[in-house]
């Protein structure tokens, strides 16, 4: 079994994984974003069993990421919307999206993101605050930031 | 048991999830991408068990994300290098550090990315072609790519 927590890590990807860090939780935050937002629509659209659906919902709305709201009663039903915190999810999605489009899709891109506003493609990029340029991602390193244990390299 | 791959989604952050979606997988390449490049050292930081850290370099070599290099003989001991491919996961791992950052790190941010030409600070932003501007993420939406099959929503 693989830990669900990082106990030892002071890493906000660790933090993020602890969330996220399962296939199936972030193809089902993909789909509510686009919309998708009732149990048997997310159930038939991925294709995976009810009682890990409602595992991964059940998680993700304890994580902030996903709101339940009922709209139907008598029997209950229940809707999963996508909170602020679950958008801010996006350029995950992106990233994810960009680099799968690069090295795993020789036909070309299944899908593209979209600017609503414009129409315009969106793409998550690295931006830098000191020179204002985007960059090659080669040139990255680390250093420890304000939330770091004492004695952290 | 999930499943490893997804044969029916012909959507690439399905695809990226089936290389990186597991929790160790990102750690190891996050560790991996700070040059810690040995088998030894990547154990005693991770923490994992040998045969799922063996299991999960196996699976980034065989994916084209880290070269095996042979730094010795007798007894043969390798090291794990970074490839391209892989280098191209920093926005990925910047934009989990990001949401992070923000959403998991009271303290501040454990970690900062640096752009190593000019000290400055990283993040990983949507990126619009159509208005040149950093937009807010919750203007998104999909539409069917050029690599989209055929009836593609």
């Amino acid at each position: 079994m693989l830990p669900r927590t990082y106990p030892e890590e002071n890493c906000s990807i660790a933090r993020s994984l602890e969330i996220l860090g399962d296939r199936w939780t972030l193809l089902v935050l993909r789909d509510a974003l686009r919309g998708i937002s009732r149990f048997d629509a997310l159930q038939a659209g991925l294709g995976l069993a009810k009682n890990v659906l409602a595992d991964r919902l059940e998680r993700l709305v304890g994580a902030g990421i996903l709101d339940r709201r009922l709209y139907q009663q008598r029997p209950d039903r229940s809707e999963y919307l996508v909170t602020e915190k679950g958008r801010a999810l996006w350029p995950v999605l992106v990233a994810m999206m960009d680099w799968g489009d690069r090295y795993c899709s020789p036909l070309g891109p299944p899908r593209i993101a979209v600017h609503e506003t414009c129409g315009g493609t969106l793409h998550a990029e690295l931006v830098c605050d000191g020179c204002d340029l985007d960059i090659e991602a080669i040139h990255v390193s680390t250093r420890a930031g304000p939330g770091a244990r004492r004695r952290s390299p």
